[in-house]
């Protein structure tokens, strides 16, 4: 039966129109749905066929249903930040949008723990209870647009993940809707040790492959009683990394503690935030100290120790809190700031032990001489979570593949020094090959097996996260099932 | 072909001897496998076909294949320290007993590891690394004879855990032998967000159901600068459970934080370690802090000005690194304690929000008086993690059953508060029943579906950690058939 106001013989936008409410949540013209055909990771474009926008949990899985009976792809976008191209619609999919389910749903101070709809804007929940002293610790550089809903399916990092740890950690249960429809809860109230298998983190960084989050229970931290924050200027990156291991190996654990090279520097001077960082500076380490106030004098002393032993040319702290969210503001938006110096900019996220630091960011500059093209570095220096933004353009024919190569190459290089591929921003359809870098066949297969238990037909999200069967090269027969599968 | 020394019949005994190395590394006469039919959980007990006594990761592939190859039941076992039952060899299994299998394998101070393989106790691992300044942070109360491979079987707690976390947040990397032989890494090195399905997460609390676990890497930590520890005493149980809410809310994040109530106390003041406890006292909170040395009397202040608020009768501070450990031996021998003043106990282990502490032990109080055994509790308090104690005499015909039931209500009533049926003991074969309390049909068929993935025969461990077919009353088709296939 033809839904009032939708203009299309497509059956299936009528029966996806009627589960939520009509014409006004659902978007199928092609001009509308070319805002959705890609996310925050721009190089693979397709179009969904059509995108829903679901009230309620009870809509999502009737929409989910829909799907899974009539054999449509489907998956679920958050604000469409993501960096890896998890929420781009490789089969056509129908998008089910969760940015109507936007609500705070309790706050429950006692137990620390406010519940959320995926919707809900990450930064939104720190400052709807920053008057009651609390704060969301998760703080992607994209916090102030990015979904919890989102956070959750990549596990989302932060700036201050090295003290407080990633989403994960701070995700005490969750209400998925399963490929199938159903709705489950995931997690019992937050207990650390709660019996039967850990599904709730198996969910959690699963990036939409394996169901639909629809309700989010966080954890919520009381405010530190104080903050210091400052900066440490170094004429070499070597000196400047090799503190940072210093800083770890002397048992300060500091909330934050980033680094930004000569080029990357280059860029944040010149665009929105500047902060007069000295122009001929190697690197500079943003770091933050917080906890009670007593001890935090201490700290910074001890760190700034650490510094001068290696060769610290400046040190400045922040007079204010004014001064200190400029210096943020300044951080978070780096990769934007790229912008501000070339035309295209590729961001790729390795993950290496601390120790490693001075010798994987020479390998980078390798790779920057031998590709030709620049390479800036903005990273969570303290947990070892390297960005290098391969600066580019892709009007240059072969500038773009380039780019990609330059981008692989620095994450064979973590992969190398016994690294990892992604630390944050997942694998999405940007790493699938990658993949292969740190996992073998089998522990592949033990995920697809994983993925199939809960999403047999593959209709959540297919093609992501890992390696497409037509590159996977000599491989065994099941893994080659279980990849074609896809 | 008969392996020299081997006095049976049993082909499989000479089969696996010959793996092991010969008869030197197996058990298989009654008398010897008499000490194999239960472990720290004694109501079931079964003997087990075999033990075999593998000395590498490949000798326990070999095992692992052959059980499989032959269709015989197997399971492995580290100290047999655990308490509800999950190394018991319900079905005549082969036992793999991980205890030949206790190096300390490396120590990586600069970022923080350590290797260890599964039969290594847990407390060796800090006095390993204390003069270096570093100790590993899980603390079950068996930690000077638990195995670190038990420990991620159950994902074992401990006091310190309200501050540090479980053992799940410890465990950086798993070398698994999966139930088909075959040998898979899990973790990346311990990087927090790593690529793929948390299977790291999902095989440390899986009870020995999914895999043997034959390397673990696992996070050290750096010794706290400072540390205070004293004892509140409070005239009521209320006070007391309000204190700990009290000081939690006030963002204090002690190390530890245990309570003991009037019958836990005449226990340990019975036993091996007294420490002068006032005898007419009805709970003491045993609360330590840590941290950098700085701000630790602060902290202590502040919690002591908490404890007056809510009627503390006396506190004590710990005047040397002695009388600390005295303290902490009072504590940690506490469920053998009630030994002193009953012929049986049983423990038990639920969680609840912090929050509704004082009606749950209220509650505990009534199930005492109905059952007519007395009910002591030593507990985590700080996690909401009781223990309640059921002190009875197996003697008394109809006691033991007793004991039983009031054990299940107890946990009834964590979870009816919204917590749950096990803390750190674990499901075993004790609580299978009770994951009714807190899992529907279909989060219980989820979970068996993924045991499925990696166990499909369920030739490892079976029977443990999911309700009995047999007792599971009205169920549906699919959920029939999942526990059947147990």
């Amino acid at each position: 039966m033809a839904v009032k106001g939708i203009k299309t013989k497509d059956k299936h936008i009528h029966g996806l129109a009627k589960l939520v409410g009509g014409q006004r949540a659902i978007l199928y013209h092609k001009e509308d749905l070319v805002a959705y055909d890609c996310d925050g990771f721009t190089i693979h474009k397709h179009l969904p066929r059509a995108v829903v926008f679901p009230k309620n949990t009870e809509e999502v899985a009737k929409c989910v249903k829909y799907c899974a009976t009539h054999n449509l792809p489907f998956l679920a976008r958050g604000a469409g930040t993501g960096l890896s191209g998890g929420a781009v619609p490789l089969h056509n999919e129908v998008i089910i949008s969760l940015v109507r389910m936007k609500n705070l749903i309790s706050v429950d101070l006692e137990n620390r723990r406010a519940v959320v709809e995926p919707g809900f804007v990450n930064l939104k929940l720190t400052n709807s209870i920053a008057d009651r002293g609390y704060y969301y610790a998760p703080d992607p550089s994209s916090q102030y647009c990015c979904t919890i809903g989102g956070n959750v399916a990549e596990n989302a990092g932060g700036a201050h993940c090295l003290k407080y740890g990633v989403t994960t950690n701070h995700i005490l249960g969750l209400e998925v809707v399963l490929p199938d429809g159903e709705i489950i809860e995931l997690g019992q109230n937050g207990i650390p040790d709660a019996p039967g298998y850990d599904l709730l983190g198996l969910m959690t960084g699963s990036e939409g492959t394996l169901g639909i989050v629809t309700k989010i229970t966080v954890r919520i931290l009381k405010n530190p009683e104080a903050k210091k924050t400052v900066l440490a200027y170094f004429d070499n990156v070597t000196d400047g990394s090799q503190a940072v291991s210093d800083i770890i190996s002397a048992g300060i654990v500091p909330a934050a503690l980033e680094m930004m090279d000569k080029t990357a520097i280059e860029g944040v001077e010149a665009a929105a935030f500047p902060v007069g960082h000295p122009k001929d500076i190697a690197a500079v380490l943003l770091i933050e100290v917080d906890g009670i106030a007593v001890g935090i004098d201490e700290q910074i002393t001890q760190i700034l120790d650490v510094c001068t032993a290696r060769n610290v040319r400046e040190v400045r702290a922040a007079k204010n809190e004014e001064e200190r969210a400029r210096w943020w503001a300044n951080r978070k938006t780096g990769f934007g700031a790229m912008g501000a110096i070339s035309p295209d900019y590729l961001v790729q996220d390795g993950v290496i032990p601390r120790s490693r630091l001075p010798e994987v960011l020479e390998r980078i500059e390798q790779i920057s001489e031998e590709t030709g093209l620049r390479i800036a570095n903005i990273f969570h220096a303290g947990d070892g979570n390297l960005h290098p933004l391969v600066l580019f353009d892709a009007r240059i024919p072969g500038q773009t593949e380039k780019a990609i190569e330059a981008g692989s190459a620095c994450l064979q290089a973590c992969a190398d020094v016994g690294g990892t591929i992604t630390g944050e921003h997942g694998v999405g359809i940007e790493k699938r090959e990658e993949m292969r870098f740190v996992f073998k066949d089998e522990e592949i297969i033990a995920q697809t097996n994983i993925r199939e238990v809960f999403n047999p037909g593959n209709l959540l999200n297919a093609g992501k996260l890992f390696p497409t069967p037509g590159r996977c090269g000599e491989v065994k027969k099941e893994m080659k099932e279980a990849l074609l599968a896809q």
